[in-house]
């Protein structure tokens, strides 16, 4: 990855998150000058489903003071509530002045919006206007910043077409044009990210803004060079159902002797890629920000596999450690195509200079070996799925 | 028409507006079992931005009461909230147990979303939120009644090939899909009916709801059979900026002796259709539900003319009738194409039996007659736009 340097103010939305936090520190390592905002609503959500992460997470204030003393650097942060309280968020961008926006502040978990009725509508209400409110802050304040939005891959469904990045030329009874991708979400949450998309590419026509949304695809690991320098840095490792990710959540049944539980039949295939990949693919789309006006989509992802290739490969990672694995199919809580096709692109970040870290039997292996230091801690009782797409249920 | 009657029990929400009031009435003189929501909201906005109806409108409670009077029926009527009170929606779908579900709450007006960032919010939450709420309570209380959903034609923007009625097949790369079509609003008002057909599509797919998502043209007109027995049941006809449709509007302002105006180049082309054929789709839609499961999209219009078409047909009306008209284009406040392709399909309600109700010479005349008489009650400064999409500004 080549970079021509240029340090940014740079604020991190949601940087107290699973991607947010390593996101700040990376950026403070690289020189940037960094300011988080967050409002704690992960921990209170992580509270109320009985999912907390693997390894305690110091508070932000600890969490920012740890890293002055392993780094010397300082990175600032601001509480409040980007979705309930604009006048909070323009202070902040009044203030702070940021150049690059990167935007994590959602709530992130499809299951935890298919709950009920209360968080489906939590979920698009905080996740829409809390991105309203960010788009009318930068056209208030700081109409050159570049946004760049954490959007998701499950955007676009699992459609009978190569899956282009964000936009595909259509040509229909004669005529062309290139026209936004169909969308096909899975979730309420998946559809917050789409009605998203929506908003901020009509304020970059309307405003001139410029952004970055990057639909990402399922991200596992827990290691960043910067969380890695001292353990009161690491970042938040869910496994559990609502708030865990399939590979996460693969390795700590594996830890545990649970067999590895695959929604139906598991042949959904979706795109994965390394947390270190995503803090990479973050930083190139930072570095090379889009033309005033201009509404940019990246597919983020590196690899794709089914959801039962994923299970092997932790399966057998875990039987070369000498663990006794096996591999379990349930009932599939969601509705989704379970036999599909799926070819999405990412050319775009790869032209960017964007180097994929592989899925390695050793990268599951050491995930594995990690998982299982502080396997006391798991609770076994967060990893099944209670939430049904098929009916509201109470946690 | 040929419909084959069998009595519903319709349940009407926003039934004090503009379409809803009409849409009632007519069901109700046709036999069913009527039942109007709304919250009143409407009328709270005009007052907000100085935008009165021309025609003085009674109180839902005096329209009702005159509705019996004329007719001999009874509509119910329930004053609440559907997006801030999910409760009370509950609880009038659990008392009326509604088959049918025609749904017009929301804030309908694309300027009134552009004035500023609290009325962009507010139009995405109200708008979203309430519709997410009527799709659960229809999951919870009447899982297999038939939502009839307002969408509009501005959720297609103008894109260069043909526009189809929801989805469209896409060949891409050797490969078919039948997929959503891409949609590109002009409005926070336009995109929040985008988030709704995303979200209204998911609950068909996942709970097997029915759904009939029509996305109208701009109505214009104000006489329907019902109204027209009593003066005391007239609807709502707006010819302001900020609630007035292109034609209400022009003919306004030619019984005024205002010139007509027309936002920039005029070249940028609708779909229209008269309120009598709102109600004729509404009724069509109604009286053919899709099966469990079907979200079903109707482009639902039955011309299609520029700005300045329909300009030149009001100017030239007027100047049959003696009057002094003249056209003047000014700078346009939107951001939109001026000069575009427009081919919208609208097969599915043709093929139901739709009758189209041409705009003829004789209906703009009666319609500038009408207005005529109660131009004392004109309020010129409400005519011209203050809203501008590219910048945010205060009333």
């Amino acid at each position: 990855m080549r970079i021509d340097f240029r340090p940014l103010r740079i604020l991190v939305l949601g940087g107290d998150g699973y991607l947010g936090w390593p996101t700040a520190l990376h950026f403070s390592a690289k020189g940037h000058d960094v300011a988080i905002v967050d409002n704690m609503a992960k921990r209170r959500w992580e509270e109320e489903v009985g999912a907390m992460p693997l390894f305690p997470i110091p508070s932000l204030r600890q969490r920012l003071a740890a890293w002055r003393e392993c780094s010397g650097l300082r990175i600032r942060s601001s509480l409040g509530d980007i979705a309930g309280d604009f006048e909070f968020l323009k202070d902040v961008f009044q203030e702070f002045r940021p150049e690059t926006i990167i935007h994590y502040a959602e709530q992130p978990s499809a299951p935890y919006s298919m709950i009920d009725h209360r968080r489906a509508t939590f979920t698009q209400r905080n996740n829409v206007i809390g991105t309203l409110n960010v788009l009318y802050a930068m056209q208030e304040v700081v109409p050159h910043a570049h946004l760049v939005k954490l959007g998701t891959m499950g955007e676009y469904g699992t459609p009978n077409i190569d899956i282009e990045e964000g936009f595909i030329e259509i040509e229909h009874r004669g005529r062309k044009d290139t026209l936004p991708f169909p969308k096909q979400a899975g979730s309420w949450y998946h559809w917050s990210k789409v009605h998203d998309s929506g908003n901020i590419s009509f304020a970059c026509r309307i405003w001139k803004l410029r952004a970055t949304d990057l639909n990402q695809g399922v991200v596992y690991g827990i290691s960043t060079p910067e969380t890695d320098m001292n353990e009161r840095l690491v970042t938040s490792f869910h496994y559990d159902h609502v708030f865990g990710t399939a590979l996460n959540r693969f390795v700590v049944q594996a830890a545990t002797g649970h067999p590895i539980t695959v929604y139906g039949g598991g042949n959904q295939k979706r795109g994965f890629l390394n947390i270190r990949d995503t803090i990479q693919c973050v930083e190139l789309a930072s570095m090379n920000p889009p033309a005033a006006g201009e509404f940019r989509v990246f597919n983020q992802f590196t690899e794709v596999f089914s959801v039962f290739e994923l299970a092997k490969a932790v399966c057998d990672a875990a039987r070369i450690l000498g663990w006794d694995a096996t591999i379990r199919r349930i009932e599939n809580p969601r509705v989704e195509a379970e036999d599909h096709y799926y070819n999405p692109r990412n050319d775009h970040l790869l032209r960017l200079g964007l180097t994929p870290t592989a899925l390695s039997d050793e990268l599951v292996q050491s995930l594995l070996r990690r998982v299982s230091e502080a396997k006391e801690a798991i609770n076994r009782e967060a990893i099944m799925p209670t939430v049904q797409w098929r009916q509201t249920r109470s946690l």
